[in-house]
């Protein structure tokens, strides 16, 4: 039989699936699951992107343009232009879901065995990624003690070589909540220019700041327009998951130029999710603000049930809604499991996700979990209850 | 300034769109342009996938299961069993289009520098995911004479090294339109068997074959379950190129798991485009026989009005809706450009594909175009015309 590749074996499970077969087990037992595990809002979406797809009048179904239509790349520069962020249509490629904008730019930047420098813990599909680029991801290890803020400068510098070109961040990030400040972006801008590096931000989550904060896009600093790259996405924003779109933004014109090649041998993003996605950005403020209200209402929840648990630590997120939680466990992916197969009250348990999977270095975040915070208030309250009463009779 | 990668100086720019800035100048002047370019039917789309999008009641709009929905992946494997094809549900994994399929194959079977074989002309985007793969393709030539039959065994069988992990097809051919007989097919799993190579085949156009040939699957020959892999797809099939819905199918367990891990990596497929998938899949036959009528009489009528031209040579199609014909030029590129530029009859022009992007090995097929026959009768008669009146009067 003939063998798959070195890459194919090298490619991560991801670790927000890892567990699926566990709770596919609980559930056929009768058991409710709390699922804290995928960052899958129950938000609705819009009204209007979902009206605009159902009033579509389209008879063939034909290729979209591959870098996104004008009309609907106008639209999302209008978007920035409202953030105070300046960019053109032109600078716009959209792409299928962030994922697309994350290998397209992979691939246009580094060639196998180049490096990208990213703060860990990190968005787990970026090895994956990696991975099927033949690039390697260089980790420095953030800490739950000061809530993931950016470790210092000179640990950059001790990972930069002639394989290193570009710095990635998500901000704010998946899975710490944590938002970069503007020096901190600055103090990035710099070391980017000072080591001719790319800086590439992962910004899908950026409408949710919390605590007044405001978010700081690396597309704001001056004199960098050579080196930021930006990703963003419709899926969290408008609870717009399924439709996958996503674009980059930067104002480099040979990395559009290349992105545009990667984009036009995949012939264009899917049609429909665009009109959805185009509407979608219609939407009225005040949506935002209702939804942000819900998030802000869910965190605070969150943080103060998890409180009251005994011997863990928390990463106090800023934004996003996720949050790294240490437990008092020397194997959280084990206690995961042991939540779907062996506890439960009332019938119900909770799925997380383990966190060893959010870092590259490994035996690093061992003790960790993910939780999104994408369930309602009185759910959250039942599965952090779930989690506490769990640790109460758990042996590792 | 950060320099792009090597791999992003090679991604090759699409022969189909490199023609689009001279098509844009020509419309801005008034000329009106048959587009026999870019294979996207002017066929509607199925009213049945129309009306499910236009029904749908999505609420949010979430990820959808990486591998594609068991629903959509039953119908899928219901179509083959209608084709005599035994196939599984579970041997399906949806992708984004066929292009992500064959990127999520090659990344599984391949690392960088490791080679697949492929008989030239083939469909330009293949160099395009080697590329973004770091792979290499080793062409085969094949030739016009023979419109465009299998080459030797023998032409296989010099290339195959070490490093050669797969031989892979179109079938029916894009840009051929060349049909493998089940003989030749058997020719192919015979060598994949004994070279212990993955047999790979884009079978997106296997509904469109004419003269009363039927299609003979990879996936129809027996005890070759661990090499065959097949690309599918529904955009040509059901005109619904801008659904972004591909597929592919593989008995290979080891396969499956791997190609799944990049699946998982980029969430999901669009699933907008999956409820139209699906409810394509109910599209009466009558529709297919309507369609390929109407694509038979298309040939029928380019063949016939371009075999009244004189030094042409054509590669008659027994399959697909594209055509390759060998133009009395030096040079088809620049004919095509000049055709935009330069040439109309009553204010009309032609856009065609140079074929030159079709091969990899340098400096063949400098004198052929693709012609794809997705125009209706009436327009095919107009642009064959103009074809022939522009090499009246061009010089090289």
């Amino acid at each position: 039989m003939p063998s798959i590749s070195q890459k194919g074996r090298n490619m991560p499970e991801s670790p927000i699936r890892k567990l699926v077969p566990y709770a596919e087990k609980a559930e056929a037992k009768g058991k409710s699951i709390y699922y804290l595990n995928i960052g899958q809002p129950d938000i609705k979406t819009p009204e209007v992107a979902l009206k605009a797809v159902k009033e579509n009048n389209i008879e063939v179904l034909s290729y979209s343009r591959s870098e996104g239509s004008d009309t609907y790349r106008k639209k999302i520069a209008d978007y920035y232009a409202y953030h105070n962020i300046k960019v053109s249509h032109t600078d716009i490629i959209v792409t299928t879901g962030a994922s697309e904008a994350i290998s397209f730019i992979f691939g246009s930047i580094m060639d196998p065995d180049d490096e990208v420098i990213i703060c860990e813990p990190f968005y787990a599909n970026y090895i994956a990624f990696a991975t099927a680029n033949s690039i390697k991801v260089r980790p420095i290890i953030s800490s739950i003690e000061d809530n993931f803020a950016l470790p210092s400068i000179a640990e950059f510098e001790k990972l930069i070589s002639s394989r290193t070109k570009a710095i990635m961040i998500c901000n704010p990030g998946n899975p710490t909540g944590y938002l970069y400040s503007k020096e901190e972006i600055e103090q990035l801008a710099d070391i980017a220019k000072r080591h001719d590096l790319f800086l590439i931000s992962d910004e899908v989550y950026r409408e949710f700041t919390y605590d007044g904060h405001s978010h700081y896009s690396i597309l704001e600093l001056e004199g960098l327009d050579e080196h930021t790259i930006v990703i963003d996405s419709v899926s969290k924003r408008y609870s717009m998951c399924g439709a996958r779109i996503g674009c980059l933004v930067t104002r480099n014109e040979t990395i559009r130029y290349t992105v545009l090649k990667f984009a036009q041998a995949r012939l264009s993003p899917p049609t429909y999710a665009q009109i959805a996605s185009e509407a979608a950005l219609s939407t009225p403020q005040s949506y935002f603000e209702d939804v942000k209200k819900e998030y802000i209402e869910r965190r605070d929840t969150l943080i103060s049930e998890l409180q009251q648990i005994e011997g863990i630590k928390i990463g106090i997120p800023k934004g996003a809604f996720y949050c790294i939680v240490e437990l008092p466990v020397k194997n959280a992916d084990h206690f995961a499991r042991w939540l779907l197969e062996s506890f439960s009250i009332d019938n119900e348990t909770v799925m997380v996700a383990p966190a060893e999977g959010f870092y590259s270095t490994k035996g690093i975040g061992t003790n960790q979990i993910r939780i999104a915070y994408v369930l309602n208030k009185q759910d959250l309250i039942k599965a952090v209850n779930i989690i506490k009463e769990a640790l109460k009779v758990y042996k590792d």
